[in-house]
């Protein structure tokens, strides 16, 4: 069975149980608690050097890091991924875009704001000068989000994996000190991604 | 004809550059400075919302952003794309890998240590604690690089894709204060990419 480095708190984790789930793909799951250290030891950094979770292992003990490029490997060829050579392209447009424009601010500003434990509250103050530019960067991420789903259902043709790996952080925005209200075509959208067939929550384990 | 709304000294659209030359792709480039302004126009926001170049803009005016999904566009079914699965999610993997470990480093640290004109050294002091930060993660990037290239001559399979994306900063990252010699692996697999059929040079006029 594929095995699934896994941290149940990170959206980035969450994309690949959720494609999994509604894929039908069965996966076992190694968790690794947020500042366990876990993915520091060198038995994980020989499996990942930079030392993140996802982290998909085979059977055979190849691994792939990178969630879109896990996504990316358990869907292609069913109906996640676009079989349309452009729309497959403009799928994973958005899931670059989720990681560079995105990520990089409404998954941080969750991570510090909703889930630094009270003894690292140094590291938090070292970082709270950060806040008003996450949320400025994050909130362009979300507007460019919202221009495109005031005019579409989904990212990239039908729902695909391209709607996964925005749904991650986003639907969990607020935690980081986001207003969603101010997003409705955003927050149309998150309904209808929660409504597909076998979704799951965050929060659910496997 | 294939439009590329293209920076000539970015390394992301080097890229793009780089792998429509090899695919004998033809392209008409329109150039946008650094600092002009010219991606902030109602025009160019009306092509790609977040403001950036590099941006393909098909014959019929649909558009595509992000460096990454362009190079899988102009690549697919080609020699630049493995066709095994799993080394196409290897190559996926290395892509997002530069787009969130490496770019926004050693990119970064490029952008700002050789390229802020003049007028504008004040934005540089307001970046300027934030060198030593860009300097620890990109020699991070830089390392789990090398390890992988101490035992691969590519980063997935034979040359491909994976390998563009990542020379386009990597071979420029000592105009950002990167010292390249303490990559050996890495200063090899440089020479090879630069070795490739139809290689061209980051500053080539097209």
């Amino acid at each position: 069975m594929l095995i699934l480095h896994n941290m149940q708190i990170s959206g980035n984790c969450y994309k690949v149980r959720l494609a999994a789930r509604q894929l039908g793909i069965a996966l076992q799951l190694k968790e690794y608690g947020l500042g366990s250290g876990l993915t520091r030891t060198p038995e994980f950094l020989a499996k990942n050097p930079i030392g993140r979770v996802p982290l998909l292992e085979l059977e055979d003990g190849r691994c792939l890091a990178e969630s879109g490029a896990i996504l990316f490997y358990l869907a292609e060829g069913s109906a996640l991924v676009p079989k349309d050579s452009w729309t497959r392209a403009k799928m994973l447009e958005w899931m670059f875009f989720e990681q560079y424009e995105h990520e990089p601010y409404v998954a941080v500003a969750r991570r510090w704001l909703a889930f630094e434990p009270k003894e690292a509250l140094e590291a938090l103050e070292a970082k709270r000068h950060l806040v008003p530019e996450w949320h400025a960067k994050g909130n362009v991420a979300l507007t460019v989000m919202e221009k495109h789903l005031a005019k579409n259902d989904w990212f990239a043709g039908a729902y695909s994996i391209a709607d996964i790996a925005l749904y991650g952080y986003t639907h969990s925005a607020a935690e980081g000190g986001f207003e969603l209200s101010r997003y409705p075509a955003v927050s149309y959208w998150l309904k209808r991604v929660a409504a597909q067939p076998n979704h799951i929550p965050l929060s659910e384990r496997w």
